[in-house]
Order: structure tokens, then sequence, then C-alpha cells
């Protein structure tokens, strides 16, 4: 039987290792610099592929991301399989309830994010398609309503992870943004499998194109009504009498894939059906919060993170880059979608601020549009040049997305307490037996730093006089203010064996953290102050931080909490 | 570039999700009658296959699971990749301090295992290869080495799928098995290389036969020094500064692939690298159980199933059924095999029973025998005869083993209370207020099962008044013992408000299960008791068997509890 050979499963796995451990590294990177990680994930796919290492390095590019032959199909399978399963999750994040009661305001942005971009394209596409790099012998009509929908659709996927990654997925702003996207989905693939058949593409099952339409519809109806209420019902007995967690998660993938597999055929494209299926899933109350979480984490940190490095590898974006053309698509999309957003966004009630951030959330295409690009270059209607224009634009949009809304809303960046800390302020083992040998202990730590550990060691103590910083559960927060500190400074002491730092559940506290913050910033102490009480509310992570052997296994063990913390 | 079409991507998520249901739901029957889940899972293949859907439905089964074209590769590279993943969980549960203490049985396991069926084998085949279904000219030389070589390896993935199900992986024992196992596979796989070379196969790097076996010895060498005190240093170090759990995740797959990509690359197939890096992965003390627990869930219940499932759709395995073949096959391997290893394992001082358990445990082949047998097949170095037989030896090998090893240890089934207990015997919401009156209540329950309410009750109660029953944190279980008893009877109530059961930490009982045991056996009673315990230890538990709407709930609040129970 048809099978690889042993050369190529050595560069497929070599592949999927280089592929996933790029995206993986530029992902945290993109984290860094405070970026959604899909930004690093598609800059790792450019890096990788025909458009850098294919130019330093063209048989290295070449052998491992091939694109013609056995390993380009079974990559290509591969990350199809991903985009799928990555949907599946993006559906389960999804809350009906929220969509429900936002639905005039989804509706509406949805509709204006469509329809200002395809107003403005359609006309101007109609006039100079070859301007536009229109594939040959095209009609005009086809062309103009092909590029109209190509400017007028909002990437799904790209979209929830900005969200995702943002951590503004399940609040009522983001449930609005993937309202209005799922809807804007939903038209766009309906439009252009009306733009397919036109051009004589037809679907798996053979469909006509309001077949298609009527199936679509029909699909979304169903399962978000009888295969809602079947899951619901049917959840409960695969936990009770299927093997745990082993049945759960059997059952969703099959339920998902099935339902992907079933969009693929009517002429929809499979993710579409994987996303709605997660919806039905994860509207269940019965599906456990640790099954979600095995399967989001697998899906997020390793199949998004492929499928996305996957995208850059598709073509030279260096040869086919025609400025004038890129800057007129990126203005095109832009413009009208944002305008039609922020205008919808606003008339449904929303503020100045959040209509702007909903326009630069829809703002974002991506993988969609590369798909809609690729089949549309595969059927001959537009040219290289303006399917690159496209992936640029793709890229520009989702890039700048994230960066946008978080401009706009300004959102402040979560404090963590050990961001003050450091190896050098780090106390394994305090020597003090009383809070006040403990507080001086801490203080001298900090001299390294540029405080004088004098006045913070008199500071804290007078506090401390004043009642005790003991906050239970075996913790205590020591805290002083200094004037003309730049930012707060954190100093971390261990005690095994317990001081008394009046807690009121009486405890001796083990962990000790003596708190610095600038006396021109009240707020700083507080936020300092809620972060360590966050972290240590559980015995498990204060167990963890009494048991590191290092500052770096410290700073693991917080990372892991606060991962986990609510 | 080359992609899927439509059309393929419709089948191919149909067929994964036809593949993964079916091989999930046999491979929950297999646990049903006690079998572990992967022979369900390969008896999913052999019925989606040419073996029976083929014959019944060809037209489904050869478009779902074509054995040609752009599908069939895919289909190839999912599940080789699969594999490896399943490969690097396995390596992972492998503990290298009891295998170091147990040395000196594994390698005289390891040794017996293989020597006696290859010397077995060896001068039969060479005599007689046509009988054994040699491939058209080859050498009697080469076939008898093959053939004698297939007899003597065991299937890592097989035999440590086998004890996981068994729960026996972590034991002395089931370490030792799976230290001969390694150490087969070991030699196994570096004497294949050879015989490959004979036939004038070359590996990818285009080694000799002694460079290959050079470069996996210093590869196992360097991973289990070097790389896993490197990997040691460097997991503290993600898991602090990169996104948690994304950042471990990664790291674990990026590895343990691209240790696969290097093994097969110099010759010894993908997997093994896959295994011995999971083992360094797996014995660094910084690998979170949360990340571990992660990924061995997805990969054990999603692509374990898939790759298992997938072997039995390669061949039709009626058409190329040669009955005294596959009984010489099997003969030569079992008997060979077993005694090899019951012989080394009793010298190196098992207890007989523990012999055969090692034995049988050894004697499963699986994965292992069967691409060994693809890569012969294709090389022209056997029969369809002879691979069939071959197949039919791994299936029945794997098929027989746990049911052996289950035997001849004689395990108990680990009791779990709620499977004597039902819908019938379950009260909402008690009315009682206090623990007599608790007691009668539910003994009246039990009157549908046959039991006497008022011997059950009067018991009970009478026990009640010595001590009371209540075990703290919300649980109390009242018991009586009943002459005549077929099995044990338990009755589940519910006490929203609480009732008294004077439980040594002065909680009132929210939980109450009346357990009914056979006076004829004492040990009954104890048994039922320390399940109730260990599932209700988890206050988590006890919250959610409280919330749960109805019986079926509550079954899998309970399935859930015990699953994640240590």
């Amino acid at each position: 039987m048809a099978q690889l050979s042993h050369h190529d499963v050595t560069l497929l796995l070599l592949a999927l290792a280089v592929l996933l451990g790029a995206a993986r590294l530029l992902g945290e990177l993109a984290r860094r610099v405070r970026q959604p990680a899909v930004i690093g994930e598609i800059l790792a796919g450019v890096v990788l592929g025909p458009t850098v290492l294919g130019r330093l390095l063209p048989g290295v590019s070449a052998s491992m991301f091939p694109q013609e032959g056995d390993l380009a199909l079974v990559m290509h399978g591969l990350t199809t399989v991903a985009i799928t399963l990555f949907l599946v999750v993006a559906g389960m994040e999804v809350d009906l309830g929220t969509i429900w009661r936002r639905r005039v305001a989804a509706v509406s942005v949805g509709l204006g994010g469509m329809l200002v971009p395809f107003l403005i394209t359609a006309p101007l596409a109609y006039v100079a398609p070859r301007l536009f790099g229109a594939g040959a012998e095209q009609s005009r009509v086809v062309f103009s309503l092909f590029l109209a929908t190509a400017m007028a659709i909002s990437a799904l996927p790209v979209v929830a992870k900005i969200l995702i990654d943002l951590r503004l997925f399940r609040t009522d702003l983001g449930m609005t943004i993937i309202a209005a996207a799922v809807f804007n989905d939903l038209v766009g693939w309906i439009v252009f499998a009306l733009v397919l058949a036109l051009i004589g593409h037809t679907t798996g099952a053979g469909l006509t194109v309001p077949q298609t339409v009527g199936a679509t519809l029909g699909f979304v109806l169903f399962m978000l009504t009888v295969g809602r209420w079947a899951i619901d019902r049917v959840l409960p007995w695969v936990q009770a009498h299927l093997s745990w967690p082993g049945g759960v998660l059997g059952f969703v993938l099959v339920l998902a894939i099935a339902s992907a597999s079933f969009t693929e055929w009517i002429g929809v494209h499979a993710i579409f059906g994987a996303f709605i299926c997660g919806v039905a899933l994860g509207d269940s109350r019965h599906m456990h919060a640790r099954t979600r979480e095995t399967i989001d984490q697998f899906v997020s940190f390793i199949f998004a993170p492929l499928f996305f490095a996957s995208i850059g590898l598709r073509v030279d974006f260096l040869e086919n880059f025609d400025v004038l053309l890129v800057l007129a698509v990126i203005l095109l999309a832009t413009v009208g979608k944002i305008a039609g957003c922020v205008a919808a966004a606003r008339w449904a009630g929303f503020v100045r601020r959040e209509a702007w951030a909903v326009g630069f959330g829809m703002n974002a295409r991506g993988a969609m549009e590369i798909i809609l690009g690729l089949l549309a270059l595969d059927a001959g209607l537009i040219s290289e040049r303006l399917f690159v224009a496209l992936v640029v634009m793709a890229l520009v949009t989702s890039l700048t997305s994230g960066l946008l809304i978080e401009r706009v809303l300004g959102r402040p960046k979560p404090v963590r307490f050990w961001n003050y800390a450091g190896a050098r302020t780090f106390v394994p083992k305090l020597a003090a037996g009383d809070r006040f040998g403990a507080i001086e202990e801490l203080a001298r730590t900090l001299s390294d730093t540029g405080v004088d550990p004098g006045a913070v060691a008199a500071g804290a103590a007078s506090r401390e006089r004043v009642m005790g910083t003991g906050l239970g559960g075996g913790v205590a927060v020591p805290h002083a203010r200094l004037p003309g500190l730049a930012q707060p400074v954190v100093a971390v002491g261990r005690a095994p064996d317990g001081i008394d730092f009046r807690a009121p559940d009486g405890t001796p506290a083990r962990l000790v953290f003596l708190l610095v913050t600038p006396a021109e910033d009240p707020g700083a102490q507080l936020r300092l102050l809620a972060s360590v009480a966050e972290i240590c509310q559980s015995p498990q992570t204060v167990t963890r931080l009494l048991e590191a052997g290092s500052w770096t296994e410290v700073l693991a063990a917080l990372n892991a909490a606060s991962a986990s913390a609510p």
C-alpha cells in the first residue's frame, strides 16, 4: 500500500520538530513584546519557508518543507486536522448565552463589517480587474464578487486566537466580536460557495448553490438546537459508563471531526463544521473543566502553532510582492472593514473605545483569507501577485489587530509580584527567628538593587508594629513605601520552621514577601498585595514554593500557579 | 502546491471520525470483557478494513480507507506521528531507578526471550524457506535471519499498552518486562538493520551496518546520561520563563519528535528514538504531573487508538490466510519466546507465577511485528501469506498476552462500591432527619433487589448504636452483613441539610452509603468501606455528588473521581 518512504518519514518528523519548535519559540517571543502568540507562529513559517530560509539555504527549506510530493500532501493533511481541532476548541469557548444577549450588536457589526468593504471593493474591481490582478479570462462579475468577498470576511480562528491571547475572549466585548465573526464567516462562506459555483466548481455532494446554502443553515440550526440538546443528554452517560476521560475525549473529537467532514462535503469548509460542533459541545454544563482543559492545552499549544506556522511556508513573499497592490488591498480591506464595524458597533450602543476595539478585532484576517486565496488561485481566478497581496494583508491585519485593541482599550498589564523579585533578593532560608529580624534580613538583600535597606527595614517594621502582616496560610507580606523609587522591589524569604507574623489564623509564616513600592504610586502596593494573595491562596502552591530548590524553580512554581489561577 | 482535494479532505475527516469512533467503542467493549483496550482498537481496524467492511461494502471501505493514493499517504503520515507520540508517553512512564534495580532480570529475560525463539526458528527457516513463505529469489541465510528475528522480537508499544491497561506498568514486574522489552527491541532493530543491509537497503544517513549499530548505542547512551542531565536542568527554566503549560508541552514534543527523526535517519525506526527520549524526559523530577497527564490522556485516548486501528486496515486477513502457516508461526513464536523468558525469569529469581507473567507479557507482538513484516514485504523478502501469518501471530499474541497475565497473577478486580448500587437504590433527597430514620429509608429501597429491608435496617441500626458510622467530611457509611446474600448491595442517599452520624470531625453527613454485604465474605465489607473512603476523600467529589441531577450524573462524578484517584 501507499506509504511514506524511510527518507520521507525522517524528513516529516524533522519538519514537524523544526516547525513546532520555531512556532513555539517565536510565539513566546511575540508574547514577550506583548503581541498575540499567533503572530510569532505565522512568522515562524515565513522564516522557514521560501521567503527567508528558501533564499539562504534553498536545499534545506525545499527538502524539509517541499511544495510538491508526498511530504507536502501529508503536511497538508496534518495541518487540516490541526486547524479543524483548533476550531473545535474555539467553538467550545463560545458562550451562547452571551451571544444571545448581544445578538443585536453581533448581527449589526457582522453586517456592517461585511457590507461596507464589499460595496467599496466590488465596483472598483469591476472597473479595473487587471489592475487588481485578476486571473486571465475571468468574467468581471465573478472576479469583483470574489475580491469584494475577500475584503469583507474576517478570520474566525485568528480573531479567536487574538482574543484568547489577550484574555478578552469570554468578556462581553470578546463574545460580541466572536458572534459577529461567526455571522460574518457564515455569510462569507456562503457567498464564496456562490462564487465557486459560478466558475464551475462543484461541491463533494454535488449540491447546487441554493442547496449548499440551505444545507449550511440547516446544519447550524440543527446543531444548535437538537444537537445541543442531545449532547447535553449523552455526555453524562458517556462520563458514567465509558472510561474516564477517554470516553469524553473520544466522543468530543469524533463528533467534531464528523461535523467537519459534513460541512466540507456540503461545500462549506471543514473548519466551519468543527466550530459549530464545538459551540454545541461547549455549551453543555456536563463538559468537565478538566476535559476541556486537556483538549484546549494540547490543541492551543501544539496543533494551532503547527497550522499557523504552515501558512508562511506556502508562498515566497518577496518574489510576488507588488507594493502598490499590497497597499491598495490593505487599504481597501482595512478602511472598509473598520469603518463598517465601528459605525455598527456605535449604533449598537458600544462606547467609542470599545467600538474601535470591535473594528480592530474584526479586521483580523489570516487563515480564512489565505484559504480563500488559495482556492481562488487554484481556480485560476486570481494571479499570484494578488494572492501574495491577500496573504500580506491577512498578516498585517492580524499583526495590528491585537496591538490596536490593546492600545485602544489601554488594558493594564496584570501585576505579577515576582516580576519585581529576583535571585539576588531571594533568601532560601531565613536565619531570623522573629518577624522584625526577618524584615531586616530581607531588607539587606535589597542593597544590590540601589534601595536603602535601612529605610526599608524601618518603614516595614513601623508598619508591622501597627498590625501584623501575616495573611494566614503560612504567608506574610511586610511592606513599606519609599519616596523616589522608580519601580517596586520585592524580596522573598522562606522560613521552613515558621515565623509568627500575627496572622488572623494564627499560623506562622513560612513564606515572607517584603514589598517595597514607590510612595508616589499608592495603588502599586495594593496591586502587589493582591497578586501575592491570589497566588498563595492555594496550599499546594505554598508547599511547592517551599520545596523549590532554586530561584528558577520558585519562578516555575509561580508561573504554573498563575496559569491555573482563575 | 500539492494539497488534498476538497473530496479528499472530506474523506480524510470522515475516515478519521469513523476510525477513532470505532476504535474507542471497541476499546471500551474490550475493557468491559476485561481485555486491554488495544485489542478492541486493533479489531476496529480489521472490521473497517478489507477483511470485513471491504467484503460487505467494498466501495465504502475502499473510498474511506484506500490502500493507494493521496489519502493513504496522509493516513500513513498521521499514524506515524501518532505512534511516535504514543512511544513518548510509554517512555515517560518508564522508571529508570526500577529498571536499574532489576537490570539482571531485564537483561537475562531480554536475552532468553530472544535467543530461544531465534535459535529454534533459524535452522527451520534455513532448511525449508519455501514452506515458510520466503519471497522469490532470496538467499536462505537472509530469509532465515529475518524470520528468526521476527520470531524473537517483542512489541514494546503493545507490551506497554497491555501493562498500562492492566495497571501493572509501574510495578516491579511491569518494569522488568518493559526493561527486557527495551533491551529486546534494541537488539532486534539492530539485527533487523543488518538484515536490511544484507539485502541492499540503505539508511537515510547512508551508514554501514556497524555505523548504524554504533550510532544507535551512542544515541541511547547520550540520551540517558547527558540528555537526561540537560533536560533536568532545562525543564525548570522552561517552566519559569515560557508560558505555562505551552512551554513544557512544546519542549517535550519538539525534543521527542526530533529524536524520532534522528533514529529514523540512522536506520532504526523513529519510534525507538521517541521512546528513549520519553524515558529521559519522564525521569526529570521537574516534569509536572499535570503536564504529563495532559500529554498522556490526549495520546492514550486519541493517537494510540488511531494508530492501532490503522493496523487492521492494511491487509485482507481472509484472502491471504494460510491456516498451517499461521499455526506454525504462532507455535514457533509463542513456544520459543515464552520458554526462553520463563526460564530466564526463574533464573533471575522470579517466583513461578511471576515468571509466567513475564513470559506472557514478552510474548505480545503487534505494531513492531507488523512494521517489520511490512518492511520485509516491501523488500520482497517474504510472501503475502507469511505477512498475514505474522500479523495474525501478532494479534493472537497481543490478544492472549493480557488475558494470560491476568489469569496467572489472579489479580482481583478493584472493588468499586457503585457497581453494587443503582438508580433504584438511590435516594436523591432523604426525608429522614436522623441517622436511624435515614438507615430505614435507604433499606426500604433495597426491597426491589430481593433483600429483606427489615433485616438490613435492624442490622445496620444495631451496628450504628455500637459506634457512629460517620467517616467525616460529610460522608457516612452505615453497614450490615446478611447471610445468604449472593453479592453486596449498596444504597446511596443524599441529605443536603446533613444528618448527624457521629463523625469524628463532628460534621453532619450529607452523603449516606448503606453497605450490605454477604455474612459469608467478611472481606467484602472492608473492601467496600475502603472504596467509599477513597472516592469521598476529596471535598470536590462530595460537592459534585451532591450537585448531580440524576443517578447517571452521580455515576459520571464517581467515574471521574475514581480515574483521578491515586
